[in-house]
C-alpha cells in the first residue's frame, strides 16, 4: 500500500480537474435496468458475482447511487499517469471543414498504454488488492486491454494472467512485450493450462483461439485459484462507472473554454465503456430536462453492427455462452465478426445500460464502414496532427459528419467526442489505407434463432 | 496563417506553465562559442546559411541574447499539441530502490509523435512559412525527426520532403506511414531525385542508404528548388535554443512539487537537443554562481561514445563531409556506429555549446551499453508504467545508478532526468530484451587522423 499512497506524483493546478466521484448513471435511468439472467430465468446468486469478481466491483455492479466516491489512492495513481487527459478545441478542423460548429475533442491516448482502458485497471487491480486477491486472470484480443490490466497490476503488486487470442499472440507481437514489460504473464489461448484449453487443442492443436475460448479459459482459471479474481474491461455497470472520470473532467473543461453544455456528445462503441465514460455525465443532464436537446451519437462499424441492426434481446456476454444473460442489442454471440482493424469494436453486443439508453431514443447509433472511418482518421491526422486509433476514428468519422450538416444548417453547434485513443500501435491499418489495399466488409446476416428466450423468474 | 491563430486550442491553467521566451545559452558560455568554419579556416558567409536555412534561424543561430520570444502563433500551437508536458515524481521508483533522493522526470512522450522533436519542428516550420518557403527538406533515419517535421509541415502548410535512410524506409514501415499520413513525401535514400543519390545508386543499385548519405541529398535537394529550405533536428544552436522550453517548464513544476533547483539534471544525447532543452535552463543557475553545487549528466550509448572517448576538434556535421565545420567532441564523421537500437543516438559528434561544456568540466559525460540500458527502461515499465524509448533508457539508466549512489551516502538528493520519447514504437528492442536476444556493441576504433587540420583565419 505504502507505495501508492504518499504525495500526488504529478503537481498541476490541472489535477484539480480530475473528479473525486464517479458518476453512477443506473438510478438515472428511464426504466429500471434489466437484471443479468440464468437461462432459467433466475438472478444469479450474489455468490456467483463474488467468487468471479471482486466485492467491492460487485457492489458497484448493483449499486444503486448516483455518485461513488474514488478511493484517493486510485484518484492518485491515475494523476500519476496522466489525468486530467486534455480537452482540445479542434480549430484546424474546423477551420478546414468550413463549419459554423465548435469541436472538441477529450484525447485519452497520452495515458500510458495508449488509451482509456487504464481508468477501469487502475479501479479494478486497487479493490482486488484491497481484498486480499493474489491474481488477476483476463483475456485480450488485440491486447489493448490486457496491457491496461498488466499495468494496473504492476502498479499494486498483483498477478496478472492474460489470456491472449493465439493469432493475435504471434502475429502481434508488440502488446504482448508491453503487456510482459509490466510482469504479466501472457499465455496464448487456447492453452494447455485449462480443461477448455485443452479441450479445444485435443480436437485441433493447431487452433488460432478466440476471445470466446480466451474468456472461458480465465474464468475456468478463476474458479479453479481462490486467490484469483476475473477482470473485464468493457460492458459491466462498474466498468462504465470507472470510465465516467473522462465525461466530469470534460464538462469542467469545457467551462474552462467558456462552453456550457455541448450539443453533441459522439464516440465508438464496442462494449460502450469509453462512450459512456464521456457521455454519461452529460446524459445526467439530458435525463434530468436541464438540457434535453443534447444529441447522444454512438458511433459503430457497419461490419458488426449491434446497435443498428441487432435486435434488444437477452444474450450472453460471452461467444462460448458461460456468462449470465444480459439485456443487450446484440448481434447475437455466434455472429461470426469480420477481421477489420478496429478490434477493439469487435464484439456482438453493447453495455446493458446503453442498449436501454439507444432503445429508448435517447442515443442515436450510426454505422460506418472502415475505409471511409480510416479517410477520417487520415484526414485528422493531417489537419489536428494525432492518429487516432482505428475505434477512435470511427468517433472522429461522425463528429466530421456532424460538423458537416451544421455547416448546411448554419448551427453554431457544440460537438464534443471522444479521442479513446491513439493509433501508433495500429499503423498496420493506415498502411494498407494509404496503399489502397483496404478493404470493406458487409455485415454477416444476423441469425438469433438460437438465443435462449428467458425471462425474469423471481428474484435472488 | 488564420488557421493557427486565435484562441488557444486547449484550456488549462497549466498553459501558463509555458514559457513566453525560449533561453539562449551561448551568451552565458564560459568561453566564447567557436564559429563554424570551412576547411580552409574562414567562417562561412552569412548567405550561405541562409540559402540552406530560413533567414529568422539563422540569425537565432548566432544570436548573443540570453532570451529570445517565442511566437504567440508558434507557443499557441506547441500548448495545442499538448504543451506543457507532465512533470512526474517517480515516487514507485524512489521506494523500489530505497532511495532517499527524490527523482522527477519530464515525459515528453506526451507529444502527438511520442517524442520532444517536435519543439523545434515547429517553430521551424514557422519561421519558414512566415519567409514564404513552400518546402522544406530533411534527412531522417528510423523517423522520429522526419515524423515530427512532417507534423509541423502539416501545420503550417507547407510541404515536405523526407529523405530516409532505405534500410529503415524498408524495414520499419510505420513511421513512413506516419509521415505520409501527416502529408509528406517520403523517399528512400539513396535516390534518383539527386545527382549525389543517382552516383550511389550507379555504383551500388541495392544500396542500403545512410544518414550522410540522405543528408547529401536533402541539402542538394534545397539548393536546387528556390523556395526549399532545409531543417535539422538537432546539433545546431537553433535546434537546442527551441528545445529549452522543456527546461523552463520544468523549472516552473518543480516549484509546484515544492522544490528548488535540482542537484541533478541528467538526459541522454544524441545530438544534444533534447538533453540541452532540459539542461540549460538550470545550467544557466549553475554559470551564475546561484547554485554552483548543480551536478549534469549526459548519457551516450558505449557503442557511440563521442563525449567519453571522442575528440574535442573541428569536424563535419555529416557524414559525407559537406557541412561546415564544427568544433565538437567526435568519434569521427566516418566512425561507423553499430547498429543499437536506440537510433536516435547513432551520431558521431555532439552539439558544439554542449561540447564546450564538457570540455570544461561543467558537465560529465557517462556511457552505457544497450544491455544494461535496456534492463533500466523494462524496470521502469513496470515501476513507472511509462515504456521509455531505447534513446530516453539511457537517462534512466543513469538516474537510477544516481539514485543508488544516494542510497549508499544518505543524500536526500533531487534528482532531474528528461523523457524524451515513449518507447511504444520501438517495442522490437525491448521483444529482443525479454528473449535474451539483445546483443552488446564494443565500440570501434576511434581513428581521427583523416580530419581536416583547421583553426580560425580571419572573421565573416
Amino acid at each position: 500500500m505504502a507505495r501508492i499512497l504518499g504525495p500526488r506524483r504529478r503537481a498541476s493546478q490541472a489535477e484539480d480537474l480530475v473528479p473525486q466521484s464517479w458518476y453512477n448513471i443506473v438510478p438515472d435511468l428511464p426504466k429500471p435496468l434489466p437484471p443479468p439472467l440464468l437461462p432459467d430465468g433466475r438472478v444469479p446468486p450474489r455468490e456467483l458475482f463474488e467468487r468471479i469478481f471482486a466485492k467491492a466491483l460487485v457492489g458497484q455492479e448493483f449499486s444503486s447511487e448516483r455518485f461513488i466516491r474514488i478511493p484517493e489512492e486510485v484518484r492518485d495513481v491515475l494523476i500519476g499517469l496522466g489525468r486530467p487527459t486534455p480537452l482540445f478545441r479542434a480549430r484546424r478542423l474546423e477551420e478546414f471543414l468550413g463549419t459554423p460548429a465548435r469541436i472538441y475533442y477529450k484525447f485519452e491516448g497520452v495515458l500510458p498504454t495508449g488509451s482509456h482502458k487504464v481508468n477501469t485497471a487502475v479501479a479494478q487491480a486497487y479493490y482486488n488488492m484491497v481484498e486480499g486477491v493474489e491474481r488477476l486472470s483476463t483475456e485480450t484480443g488485440a491486447g489493448q486491454w490486457g496491457s491496461a490490466l498488466s499495468l494496473a497490476g504492476a502498479l499494486f503488486n498483483l498477478k496478472v494472467r492474460v489470456f491472449m487470442v493465439r493469432s493475435s499472440y504471434e502475429q502481434k507481437p508488440y502488446r504482448r512485450v508491453l503487456m510482459e514489460l509490466y510482469g504479466a504473464e501472457v499465455i496464448p489461448s487456447p492453452s494447455k493450462l485449462t480443461n477448455a484449453g485443452r479441450a479445444v487443442l485435443e480436437r485441433d492443436p493447431e487452433h488460432p483461439g478466440s476471445l470466446g475460448i480466451a474468456i472461458s479459459e480465465a474464468i475456468e482459471d478463476v474458479l479453479s485459484h481462490d486467490k484469483a479474481r476475473y477482470s473485464l474491461g468493457s460492458v459491466l455497470n462498474h466498468v462504465l462507472l470507472h470510465q465516467t472520470i473522462i465525461g466530469l473532467e470534460a464538462a469542467r473543461q469545457l467551462e474552462e473554454f467558456g462552453e456550457e453544455l455541448p450539443d453533441y456528445v459522439i464516440g465508438c462503441v464496442g462494449g460502450g465503456s469509453n462512450y459512456a465514460g464521456l457521455a454519461y455525465p452529460f446524459m445526467r443532464f439530458k435525463l434530468s430536462g436541464k438540457k434535453s436537446s443534447m444529441k447522444f451519437i454512438a458511433v459503430e462499424p457497419r461490419a458488426c453492427p449491434s446497435l443498428t441492426r441487432g435486435a434488444y434481446t437477452y444474450d450472453y456476454g460471452d461467444t462460448a455462452g458461460l456468462t449470465p444473460l444480459l439485456k443487450m442489442h446484440t448481434v447475437g454471440h455466434k455472429y461470426r465478426v469480420p477481421p477489420i482493424h478496429a478490434g477493439g469494436l469487435r464484439y456482438h453486443g453493447d453495455a446493458p445500460s446503453l442498449s436501454l439508453l439507444v432503445n429508448e431514443g435517447l442515443v442515436e447509433a450510426r454505422a460506418y464502414s472502415q475505409t471511409e472511418v480510416f479517410a477520417a482518421g487520415a484526414l485528422f491526422s493531417k489537419v489536428e496532427g494525432i492518429v487516432p486509433a482505428p475505434e477512435s476514428a470511427h468517433a472522429v468519422k461522425a463528429a466530421i459528419d456532424v460538423a458537416l450538416e451544421a455547416r448546411e444548417s448554419g448551427e453554431a453547434s457544440v460537438i464534443l467526442f471522444n479521442l479513446s485513443g491513439h493509433g501508433l500501435l495500429d499503423l498496420q491499418g493506415y498502411l494498407e489505407y494509404l496503399e489502397g489495399r483496404l478493404r470493406d466488409y458487409e455485415p454477416e446476416s444476423i441469425d438469433l434463432s438460437y438465443l435462449p428466450r428467458v425471462s425474469l423468474r423471481g428474484g435472488p
